[in-house]
């Protein structure tokens, strides 16, 4: 879709506001250009005080915030910063990135139980081009297999659902107990590319 | 799920029936220790005279029975030979790999000119495990955006769509224009990743 548009685009100075391995890699599938500039934010938010789309969109925005004040003074500023905030759901409850072992096995049994009750990962982005900004949230549905308890441990002990939000990692080992998704699966991955190039194409068109 | 049988996979010889990067990548995202050899079996099945069903596991299991004649007669014989193929099915049409621009360009045009109108993906799997053949076959309903003829040309010159069934590539530039897919993520990739550990995993349980 930015195919046509991808030498105008790289006349801009885009950043990606992220540390994700994995959401640069979905970007550059693109052929942008782009930098990597991890943003600082401490992401501290008390999911209790916020819906899950607010919560998302407010980290990717606390996310761009952060860089776009370090980088605002460059000698050339930064035309686009694209921020991003992923999160798993599951029964009511958020789910972030495991911080322990024990964390990431409960996590994973709390996904796995029920076969066919869905997970929904919500991921919140926010795009900044010169002083506007945009943000939505895009959500997709992930069923799951229904995991023993040698399983669970055995994946957590590889290391994968560390740094991964709701433990998981889709185009990792965690593929082979993805069932069915429903929606965006780049967006489980960590960043939507179909509403995000719908963005940035307006960007060029201007119609931001 | 596969974690805690890995080893006991490993003591196996395993064979992947395909040429196909993206399947080796799928496939070693398990960790799991196998060779590629690409088969040499002619693709010419006739669309006209089989199910989309019939037609890929018909090919695949085609892929197999090439690389067991090739190999059997090796001093370890191949334990378990995996093979795959896989194609796009749009109104009742078989849309396999695009030959020339112009059928890139008439795939694309065909496949992206209804929003609402999903395409199918079919990956028909073949696992031989010594003398026993399993077979499935796995569908993936996908929606695309809506694309005007400066993009689906622009997109077919990057030369992405040649090599893949149905002209795209799910995990390239076409990500920005896949709006939703129903199923298995990995099967639009080319290998489903969930079924096939399950067939994995009945062979280590003697379940095959």
């Amino acid at each position: 879709m930015l195919e046509p548009l991808v030498s105008k685009l790289n006349d801009l100075r885009v950043i990606l506001a992220s540390g994700s391995e994995q959401r640069a890699a979905l970007l550059k599938s693109t052929r942008l250009n782009f930098e990597v500039v991890p943003s600082n934010f401490e992401e501290n938010l008390d999911p209790k005080e916020h819906t899950f789309s607010d919560f998302v969109e407010k980290t990717a925005l606390g996310k761009v915030n952060d860089v776009w004040e370090r980088l605002k003074n460059d000698e050339r500023k930064p035309d686009i910063i694209i921020g991003a905030d992923t999160m798993v759901t599951f029964n009511g409850r958020m789910y972030g990135k495991p911080k322990t072992k024990e964390q990431a096995i409960k996590t994973i049994t709390d996904l796995t139980h029920s076969p066919h009750i869905p997970n929904s990962v919500y991921t919140g982005v926010v795009v900044r081009y010169k002083n506007e900004i945009r943000k939505f949230t895009e959500v997709t549905t992930v069923y799951m297999a229904k995991l023993s308890p040698e399983e669970i441990l055995a994946y957590v002990e590889t290391g994968e659902p560390m740094g991964k939000a709701g433990g998981y990692g889709i185009q990792g080992m965690a593929s082979t107990f993805v069932d069915r998704i429903e929606g965006d699966g780049n967006n489980v991955i960590g960043l939507p590319m179909s509403r995000l190039a719908k963005l940035l194409k307006q960007i060029i068109l201007n119609q931001f």
